[in-house]
């Protein structure tokens, strides 16, 4: 009988409303299979703001560190937009990424049979669309220094980020991409700016590089930020796996998963280096937001969460079985017609959050 | 009788081959109007290179400060692609956008009736779509120092790039913006990633300010730069005029052109500061590349080199009626069902890039 020590951090909005319907999942699999989960929950974003003054404690982020792998829902909510730059809610992913060393953002971007119509795209442009983004996530602008808002002398002031990628960071990333294609299309597109910026040429030197040395059999290619936006709208089944930097992956993962048009649906996980002790350090969260304006009225999407859940146990845990049967679960259920609002459409049913999560369950 | 002075760079790829059909358009309009075009052309990009070694002469910027507006192509080729960081192609139009100070490009992305449905999204979601990007063009990332790639103490290296933007930068630009606004639906949308970049909290504080200070009229809006690229998927039509920096109006621009699923349809204008003696520089440019793969077939869209000499005449020489007329000629040139291979559809009928530029003349 394993135990596995999961932290569950539910944080704003309507994160706390479908990370509930994971604890159904998580109290079916103990129920039923040889694993005990040893959850401890806690406050980020706006809710640790409004309890403890701060978006996440140091206290949470040494628990994240030794938990087997965290949870996370999702941080942001209007009320604190005026909280300051260090104070935002976001700090929270933010700090954990960095300070967790969660480097590979992994992001699919699937369309599920059942809703292929649900896309403000064409159907014959994204049926069986299945992309994953790999998204480096604790470098590049995000975090490089100098940073900041500075005055000049006539009264006049200058904003400043740096983007810094090094040998290193680039060369662990295109890693994850490269072995994850390997199970998947084998195929990889490099995305930089290389034609403007030298951290972009330095990105696809290291990963040409790699490839020749390590990956050959992989088929590699590169694109410009600019034309993969475009590439993505134009034909996105002609790309497998994409890897990128933090903030062209940001905007591109976003992108993509809006293509698929259930953005309510799609899971995500970030993952570190494996440590010397064999653990390796992750952490899973759905792709959409803390969705405000709808939080609190039990309408909300589970699938993201309870996706992301399998993405844990498939990453973290080595549970391909019950990955699998969750997945299964979902596509069940939705070929019954039931909808949450977002994914709704003529014909079909339309349920609550609750009544989502109840019948995944049921079908696992 | 007026005469204005144009300086015409075709550039690389189908550069030239379209170029000859805004030849047509110019002469046309000189016999017919009241007005003589002082044509000048000269060589940028890989055709540059080719025949001086560099991408752009001193010379060649020179011509562009003294001509009245400055029509190009696109520049690009594959051939040049291990020429060295400061000889890319790409150099020539970087360094005329700073050289001359053209610090707002204005990228319209618009469907044509005629062509609602070569878009890959649903046409009920993109039939009428009329966005104006105004992005930024001498700033942000592309410019900042320091910038390059440095070695380190053990052989690793770092890629650096700085996002940089000023107030009065930022402000310039946001007032092309409004006023655009004012002319079309009054309304603004500002794009950037001010929860993780200090450059962009920056960038939203003042557009905030100047428009209560003198934009009060219009209706503003502020996304996050991820978000904008769901948006412009999911509803594109919420948009009027977005206003955003170097880097993510080169993704969000490109993203919106496609949306409209004719990309060899779109035209775009950079202009800079009007200068004390009245005079205001600007470079219009067609939305594609050089398109490498089909040049010197004859069968490019010259429709948007044809619409960028439009905007010419609209912003630079105040032409609105002859601006009017290029656009009416394009429009009864679709209709009656002429379509080169780019946006070519059943039942229409397929012709060449000279083809297409003499039908247009002759709807004129
Ligand atoms: C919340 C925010 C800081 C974050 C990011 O920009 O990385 C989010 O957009 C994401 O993609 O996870
Ligand atoms: C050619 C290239 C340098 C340029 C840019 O990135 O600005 C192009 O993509 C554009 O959008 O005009």
């Amino acid at each position: 009988m394993s135990i596995k020590k999961l932290l569950v951090l539910p944080g704003d909005g309507i994160g706390p409303e479908v990370m509930r319907e994971v604890a159904r999942v998580a109290a079916w699999l103990s129920r039923r299979r040889d694993i005990t989960f040893d959850i401890s929950e806690d406050l980020v974003g706006g809710a640790s703001l409004a309890e403890y003054g701060v978006p996440i404690r140091e206290e949470v982020i040494q628990k994240a560190r030794e938990a087997d792998a965290v949870l996370f829902g999702s941080v942001g909510d209007p009320k604190w937009a005026h909280v300051g730059f260090d104070k935002r809610p976001e700090v929270a992913i933010l700090k954990l990424r960095q300070e967790l060393g969660l480097f590979a953002n992994l992001r699919p971007a699937k369309v599920f049979d059942a809703l292929a119509d649900a896309s403000t795209l064409k159907p014959e442009i994204v049926r069986g669309l299945d992309i994953m983004i790999v998204r480096e996530t604790v470098g590049g602008i995000y975090f490089g220094e100098p940073r900041g808002i500075e005055t000049l002398r006539d009264g006049e002031r200058r904003g400043i980020n740096t983007e810094v990628y090094t040998t290193r960071e680039i060369e662990r990333v295109a890693r994850v991409a490269f072995d994850l294609a390997r199970k998947r299309q084998n195929s990889v597109c490099s995305v930089e700016k290389c034609n403007v910026m030298e951290s972009g040429l330095l990105w696809k030197e290291v990963v040409t590089d790699l490839h020749a040395r390590e990956y050959a059999d992989v088929t590699l290619s590169h694109m410009l930020a600019d034309n993969c936006a475009m590439q993505l709208v134009r034909n996105p089944r002609q790309f497998d796996v994409i890897v990128t930097g933090n903030l062209f992956g940001d905007i591109l993962s976003d992108l993509a998963s809006m293509l698929t048009g259930s953005l309510g649906m799609l899971p995500s996980a970030t993952l570190g280096a494996v440590h010397s002790d064999g653990r390796r350090p992750a952490l899973y969260e759905p792709i959409h937001g803390s969705a405000p304006d709808i939080a609190g009225r039990g309408i909300a999407n589970p699938i993201a969460q309870i996706l992301s859940f399998g993405m844990l146990l498939r990453y973290s845990f080595g549970m391909q079985t019950e990955a699998d049967m969750i997945e299964s679960a979902v596509s069940a259920v939705l070929a019954t017609g039931l909808r949450t609002a977002d994914i709704m459409s003529e014909g079909m049913a339309r349920v609550g959050t609750d009544v989502m999560g109840e019948a995944i369950v049921r079908e696992l």
